[in-house]
Formats: structure tokens, sequence, C-alpha cells
């Protein structure tokens, strides 16, 4: 369905008719003003990302489902990194004239289902359209005490530093999208010659016999046995409050945290900067899954450069006081991985190799702006 | 200076590096996942705001410096249709390669140009790039006891109907600048065919003469004489926190109110269906600048269709027990208007012109996805 069919007002009461509010704190939602919410006994966590299509996603191999989930997973995960609880989100849309009324349907799938998996209320957004492209922007509102608020500025010297889950496979999975994205393309253009070349020579069988080929090529689903956590990684991320919630249940507070949206590299150093200090990371710690050192292997990728660099894992990355390393390698199985530790400034932010080399971490992660 | 030789932190830090927060309630700002707020004892307000170049404001007669400021203002001026006092905000950018440093600058100077004049702090927000033009969202937080919040369905049969301020004035501010945008680029087609045939026939001295002509019309500044108003209304709109006060110092307290940004048109329907009511309002009554009137005449547009329709005035509409009558009465001096009054569902939504006729009103306000 066209969505000038329903304008503005109609598309909103269309995608919203059946939010309902299910946080105490949420106490007016959709339809005036403002939105209306009660904290009064924790402080309120706010924040916000914006998405631009050709940016941050690519509609070839994203689906507007999986692109609503992704984007309100960014914006819960940065509550988390606070060691806070989400509650409200706002959604904000620009859409370009091809979008239809089922495409906003499938995004606000896949964004309420992100919600409903950590029990978030929609509490308000916008609605416009777009000259080009696709525009996102999603606020996410959350609580927690005070005294449980995790900022990055709290890690001290010898201070254990930690990851959850593994890294670098949000990446591997783009570099699987890309080349796959670019055969395809390469093949439909190699037929659309073929078949042109056909036509000039007035060859109708051969155009038939290219036609349909191209038709397969056009429907082709390619192969990603053994890659799947490849892709989910990169197209339905998990915000970690999963973590957040076993390291409460295991008396761990974390001295700093943030998620790793940029890379490790980006984060350990915003750590640092705003903590005064620098860290040792062992390269040998780095968590990995398999399926990224094949793919790694198979495109000629540095492992630990995707791990260190590759960003959009949304894992937590934290430091904890040393005492809590008994505590911390009972939750290895489950996912938490003790990569180094934190020391004076003037030591610098190093990796160390797995054959003892060091080196200074730089920030190559990804920069919208560069 | 170009974007990318600072990139993305590097233009943060350089546009935020000396914000600060003045609000109690404001804890945490830039440099952290979240920002984090503290509200106790009054409820959080929340709004939000998606700004696309091209649909919403156009570069060639709006400068990055207004854009803040309007962007601002627009949703300040929504925490005060809720009865609410503002005190954080959020600015989200995303920017196309044609922006500079310096443009960013002259678009935060605007905007903190706005939040400094209600004391709001701003404490976070996204910078990041875009394919194509630049956009924009912005959200802003305040805060209200819970008794004092109006929200859009209290309005109540016999209740007056007010506006603050005078109403069209913004819409003709844009017909005006549309108008002079349009005559200046005929005026510069004009010239280059001009040059392009003068050119064409080996005429010199032609060619020298319109080329003298050319950069005369870029260099021309049209003359708004009498028409500072209409410009200062479209592009440097004022939330209205001075009537918030004025009403509350002459304890008036709204049944139901709204900002009107869509045109009155559209407003009285949301208030009227929200609050389950009728209502009948006076042509005679709108109040209209002599400068609106003027303009309207000249440009052969229907002055009460400007004031009903045309949106962006940032006024608020509000509904008052037929008791405030004569509170009212003594307000009228600072520009605040009886419009009408409060009727049953069941008599519509009216108006009633200079000769007594009445018309249904109909939504024809500005509408971004038809």
């Amino acid at each position: 369905m066209e969505i000038s069919k329903l304008g503005e007002f109609g598309l909103i009461d269309h995608i919203t008719k059946d939010i309902q509010l299910n946080n105490a704190s949420s106490i007016f939602g959709i339809g005036d003003d403002c939105a209306v919410m009660h904290y009064p006994n924790t402080e309120v966590l706010i924040t916000t990302d914006m998405l631009m299509e050709g940016i941050h996603f690519d509609l070839t191999y994203v689906t507007m489902q999986e692109l609503g989930y992704k984007a309100a997973m960014e914006n819960i995960s940065d509550i988390f990194a606070m060691n806070g609880t989400p509650r409200q989100m706002t959604v904000s849309m620009a859409i370009g004239k091809r979008f239809k009324v089922e495409d906003i349907e499938a995004f606000y799938k896949g964004l309420r289902s992100a919600c409903d998996k950590w029990s978030i209320d929609i509490v308000g957004g916008d609605t416009t359209s777009s000259y080009t492209g696709l525009a996102i922007s999603i606020t996410c509102i959350g609580e927690a005490r005070k005294e449980d608020i995790v900022y990055r500025n709290g890690a001290k010297e010898t201070d254990l530093v930690c990851v959850t889950g593994d890294l670098g496979a949000a990446y591997m999975g783009l570099q699987l999208l890309e080349r796959e994205k670019e055969v395809y393309y390469q093949q439909i253009d190699d037929i659309n010659r073929k078949i042109k070349e056909a036509q000039k020579a007035g060859n109708e069988e051969a155009v038939k016999h290219f036609q349909e080929q191209g038709s397969h090529i056009a429907n082709f689903q390619p192969d990603f046995a053994g890659k799947e956590y490849l892709l989910e990684r990169q197209l339905k991320p998990e915000a970690r409050g999963d973590m957040i919630q076993l390291l409460r249940e295991h008396n761990i507070r974390p001295t700093a945290m943030m998620d790793i949206s940029d890379g490790l590299s980006s984060e350990l150093l915003h750590i640092c900067k705003r903590s005064n200090c620098g860290c040792r990371i062992y390269e040998k710690n780095i968590p990995i899954d398999y399926q990224t050192a094949i793919m790694a292997e198979e495109l000629n990728i540095n492992v630990t450069t995707a791990a260190m660099n590759g960003g959009e894992d949304y894992e937590l990355l934290f430091t904890c006081p040393i005492g809590d390393h008994d505590k911390l390698q009972d939750l290895e199985e489950a996912g938490v991985k003790q990569i180094g530790y934190i020391t004076k400034p003037e030591l610098g932010v190093r990796l160390i190799s797995r054959d003892q080399q060091e080196f200074d971490i730089t920030a190559q992660g990804w920069n919208p702006l560069q």
C-alpha cells in the first residue's frame, strides 16, 4: 500500500494502534505533544542513535525487519552499558517515496520484537518523508539506581579488563554480505551484457538462454552454510542484558563499562582516556568464534584486526577490581573473558601479541566522518 | 575546514567542548554511553522531531544558525505545550559531504542560543554522515508536576478556546521566501541564457555586459521592508514559555493544550478528537498581524485559510473553564485571544465566518507524507 494513502497521522495510527504501555514508569505514550514518564527513585538514562541508509545499512542485504531489530538493539545496548534497565523508546523515521506501508510494518515488527524481548515501551517518535533514502533516529530511555550506574571513567590501576561473548563476527558477516553482493551484481552485469550482444546478433535462442540464466541468478540464494553465526551477528545483534544480569547475580560491579559498537580498540581508548589510565591486552585472550577465524582465513584478513577494529559486536567491555578474579573465572563458561588489565596511564594502551611483541592500540574503528 | 579532518569524535569534541550542565536534573551529559538525569519529584516529559533537508527546510534561504535555532525551538515548544519546563536536549545530525565544520558550528550557535534562552542543557546526541542532504533529529526532555501536566484530552463542553500571539505569519513568511527564490532563479536562468547566446554570436561586449548583470543579481538582497515580522516568524520562531508563565501567574490552568505546528485546523481537530468534543470557532476572533493580512492580499491568499492551515506558528492553543473568562480578558493585551468555545461532540468542529456562515473545519495542515 502507498504511504501517501494514509498520510502522516494515518500511518502513525496504523503502525502504533496496538502499542500498549507495560512499565510502571511509562505514564503516557503516543498521542500528545510529549510522552510522560515517572522515575521517582532512580536516575533516568537516555541514549540516541541516528542511522542513515547507505552509511549505516544497505537494504540490498538487510530486510526492513532486521533493520528495525538491529536499530532497537543498538540503543538498548547503550542502556545496558551504563548498567541500567531499558524502559522506553522513541522512534523517528524519514521515509523515501519508494517505501510502502508494508516496509514500515516490517521495520516496526523487528523493532517491537527487540523491545518486547526487554519489555520496553514505545512511547513516541516522529514520522516524516525524505527526498532520498531512509533515515532513522531512535532514542532509548532507561533507569538505574544512582549507586549502580557504571561510567567509562572508573577504571583503576590493576583492574581486570573483560569482554563478553566473542568479537569480530559481525564484521566478518558484513564482509561476507558485501562479497556476495559484489558477486551478484557482477553476474547480473555479465548476463545483461551477453543478452545485449545476442540481441545485436539477432540470435533469439541465445537471448532466451541468457534471460533464463539471468532469472536463475536473480533468484539464487547464496549458500551461507557454516557461516550462519556471522550473518546472525551482523544482521540480528543482541544487546547483552543477560550479561548485566549475570554480573549482578554474581555480585560483580564493573568499575568502568561500555558497549563495543565501534570496535574493541576504539572502546579501550575511550575507557583509558576517561579513566586516565593505560592497559595491557593479551591477543591470545581475545575471544573469537571459530566461524570468524575461518572466514578471516578465507578472506585473507587478520582475525585479531577484525576483532579489535571490526565493531558492531554490541558485546560489553568492562573493568573490575582484581579481587573479582575468581568470580570472573567462574563466568568464563558463560562467556565472560578476562583479556588484560589496567595500568598507569604512562604505560600506554598496549596489545601483547601471541609472540610476546607489544603494540600501541590505535583507533581504527569505524569513523562515519572520514 | 573539512569535517573529515576532525573525524566523528574530533568534531563532537570541537562542537561540545565548552558545553556545561546547569540544571540540577542534569547529572551527566556528553561523553558516555548515555546521559544521566535525575527527576525525583516530577514527571519526565520527552518529545522528538526529525527534520530533513528539502522537506522541512531549504538551505537556499535558511542559514545554518537559523536552522539550529528553529530546530531547538520546535522541540522546546512541545514541552511548553504540556505545561512543562524544558531541561535537556539531545541533538543528532547526519551531514552530507558539502558541509564544513563552520556550518556545524553555525548550527550549534543557533541551537545553543535557543537552549540558553530557556536554560536547557545539551546532554548528548549522535553525529554521523549522510550520502545526500542534512538530517537532524532533536529530542527535548522536560519536567512537570503530575498535577500540572496538560494533555490534549481535557477539554470540556462550554470551555473557552484560546490561542496566544497571532497566526499565519510564518506561513506568509514562507510564501515570501519561496517567491523571492523563484524570482532569483528565473533571473539567473535568463542571464545565463543571454550569456550563452552572446557567446554563440561571438559578441564579447554583450557577454561581459550580461556577466556583470549576473553578478549584480547574485549579490542582490531582496527588499523585505515592511515584511520583517513575517520572515522572523518563519525563520526564528519562539516557543511560548512566556505564555505558560503568564497563565500560571494568573492562576489559569488550561484543561487541554497543544502547540500550533501543523496549523490551527489540524490542532483543533486533535483536541476535539481526543477530548471527545466539538467546538465553535469565530473567524473574526482569529488573531492576525497586519503584515500577514497585507501579504495575503498581495499574494491573493485568503488570510483566514493561511491562519487556519499555515502552521509553524508555534503558538499555543488551549482550552479553559468558562469561569476563567474575566481573567483571560485581562490577558488579551498580552496576546491571549479567546477564539471560540467547546461544544458537544455531535455539534462538530465548526468555523463561524464573519458573515455568520458555518463551515466544518477540516485538516488541511501540512502533511509530510502526502
